[in-house]
């Protein structure tokens, strides 16, 4: 009674699950039912590099395609990373071949999840992939197996730990992205290339991964609205703390009349709320579960332990015998999203204008929005220097975003208006 | 492929489980991997009673222990309530006769759980239970599924709504305990006896759940140490405040040299922590797990739909063909649990005193605490009337229970202090 691991990828989360599986073999064979767990095969760039754990009774492949063929492995481990070239080759090798795989790749899995849960499926065989999505928090599986009985309507989240902890110091600091981000790479937080994280790409991959699980979607990349967080300055920031509200990269998938929408942005989020109070590089998500509901799951996101503990956590699974739909229902019953454009989003609004202080730049900011039928519900004016500039800052009620963009478009072409004005979409329900 | 459920008990819960069942039948069986998840008997006391379902292709049984023995049921649902009685006998003559049992009784597990989970496993059926702790978080799961990949150190939650709900409202508006309580039962928030809630026991009943969970530990209700919130008056609520903290019933459960300690009280919690911010009657529980937590789960704890929620995941899980542990591992490998007895414990406190404003009264009380080696991190005290009674309040540092105890005792003794001395465990870490 055993089940024999095979792992591609032997880097910090790799690493850390050899040490988790070899470290206490006992209590996982217990918690799988009296099924051992042992690895039998591993690959990775690097066999001389040490890693803490013994390797010698492990057979080592220098092509990890390798690990999908052989006969003595049940479950594939992919921890190669990459939407494309080998880890796509090994997950759909593994899965042709009838072996469980388990990933904690949400690239691949966004990019091209249908195609892999519908060969797991024909296969029956498992994919899991709680470690693609909000590290050690057992969100797939809450989706998947918990929170089933009644129609989920919101799913919003903080995914990204980098921006999360970007924000949080911005906050704490004063200091402005540029200067937070380099910090955060020199100490490892973040990587060389931010692009992925503080872009919202990464909150996107997770957050189609989400929906599906939630709403039945089709995991569809192109389906995400996408912002980053590369535009919020510290005086926004600030601006938030006196209207009430913090700022988060939030992935929100709703429930609308027009379709499952699925967005990522940065949002104005009510301070003293259980969003708003994630700090640092922790990540949370928020359900609606009609009558259920809210929930709100919590915990690290990314690193070693978090990973390691989901990875874990799916082989176990695995070793249990729980094979069921990747994305808790048959492919063939998943539906292709409706891309839910932002154009004609209602929504409240945060708005800053950096303006020259000079009589009638007020009245023609506020004409401008009037035009476009935007109305005002507060506002904030601040640095009286006659002559030089000023912030405005609006919370506005609600409005299509297509409206707020046309007034501040016509606002920003004012010579008496710097910078491009700043529109942050207001959080609340 | 039809799994067939009997429920015992159409009460709020029960009727909910019956509307979720009767609405979503074809989005459950997707789920559950193409099984459809049919009400096939029902009892319950009164028949005659409108629930809004249709129960005319449903059989009822005027005696719930009858469900146990239809071989036309594959799953009895427990919701009669109670440690003994029907609900004892439904379940254990289910079990016997090789029926899977779902149930929402927290009670009966904490002082049969042992029992009941060796029988299921000798007829190798599920027992589930996630409905018996915090409603619809999927804290079970989570504990016997997720967390599994590193030793957990401690668990900490607000286990009980209704507790939740009156330190919150105490707090909201000033008003004393009773006052807050008899309106609680008026409103339906609280029971007419309400001794299991605000005594603690309830939190103790699920407290010793989740220990044996996370831990590994036997469902053992006498190793908990329990004491509840009647004696919380809002001037500590208030006196807290000013210290940054908030009072909150908590269920803990730790790992310490002498053993799984396991407390219910009320502790002071530091403001602006996750666990301070739950509100109302809703539920939390914090995961301490080595390298991968620390994780928060959060959500309503009672009432229709969350427990709904919670006992049609668990037969959706049954229907996949979910069979494991009760407890998550193998019965005869759960540890009885050792009594860890408050005495030895040590914590910091927050004490207040109604003392006599007369000269000598401080110097009095501070050579008590330390004449017991107690000494004090911080103090206030409040209403200078010469003569009159004024509180004094502190903080201490860490000392053992029984050291604080003793001083309190003789200090009590004195004719210039009035009411026993409060005294409520500070928790920091």
């Amino acid at each position: 009674m055993t089940i024999r691991v095979g792992i591609a990828g032997l880097g910090t989360v790799g690493g850390g699950v050899l040490k988790v599986l070899a470290a206490d073999a006992a209590h996982l064979a217990a918690r799988a039912g009296r099924k051992d767990v042992k690895v039998v095969a591993v690959s990775a760039r690097d066999k001389a590099k040490n890693r803490g754990v013994d390797l010698t009774s492990i057979a080592w492949e220098d092509n990890p395609i390798a690990l999908a063929s052989r006969s003595d492995v049940d479950v594939v481990v992919e921890l190669v990373g990459g939407s494309e070239g080998t880890a796509r080759e090994l997950v759909s090798t593994a899965l042709s071949n009838g072996k469980h795989v388990v990933t904690a790749n949400k690239a691949l899995l966004a990019y091209h999840g249908p195609e892999l849960a519908a060969m797991a499926e024909k296969a029956n065989v498992a994919l899991k992939f709680e470690a693609a999505v909000c590290g050690g928090i057992p969100i797939v599986k809450a989706l998947r197996e918990g929170l089933i009985a009644y129609e989920i309507s919101s799913l919003r989240g903080i995914l990204n730990g980098t921006c999360n902890y970007i924000l949080t110091e911005m906050e704490a600091t004063g200091r402005a992205f540029n200067e937070v981000l380099g910090e955060a790479q020199r100490l490892g937080y973040a990587e060389a290339d931010p692009t992925l994280d503080v872009g919202g790409g990464d909150t996107a991959h997770k957050l189609a991964l989400l929906a599906s699980l939630a709403f039945g979607t089709l995991p569809d990349i192109d389906a995400v609205d996408v912002s980053g967080i590369q535009n919020i300055s510290p005086a926004d920031i600030a601006f938030a703390a006196e209207f009430g509200y913090r700022i988060k990269l939030l992935g929100i998938a709703k429930r609308t009349s027009d379709g499952i929408e699925q967005r990522v942005h940065p949002a104005m989020v009510r301070a003293r709320t259980p969003l708003a109070a994630v700090e640092s590089s922790f990540n949370a998500v928020e359900v609606k579960a009609g009558e259920a509901g809210p929930f709100l799951f919590q915990g690290r996101g990314a690193g070693e332990g978090p990973t390691a503990s989901a990875v874990v956590a799916d082989i176990v699974d695995v070793a249990r015998g729980a094979v069921s739909p990747a994305f808790g229902r048959p492919v063939a019953e998943l539906k292709k999203p409706e891309k839910v454009m932002r154009e004609g989003r209602i929504s409240a609004y945060y708005l800053r204008f950096q303006v020259l202080d000079v009589p009638g730049v007020m009245a023609s900011v506020s004409q401008h929005l009037a035009d476009e039928g935007v109305s005002i519900d507060s506002m904030l004016q601040r640095g009286r220097s006659p002559g030089e500039a000023v912030s405005i800052v609006m919370l506005t009620h609600e409005a299509p975003h297509i409206a707020v963009e046309r007034a501040l478009k016509a606002i920003a072409a004012s010579d008496k208006v710097f910078e491009t004005p700043c529109m942050i979409p207001m959080e609340t329900a």
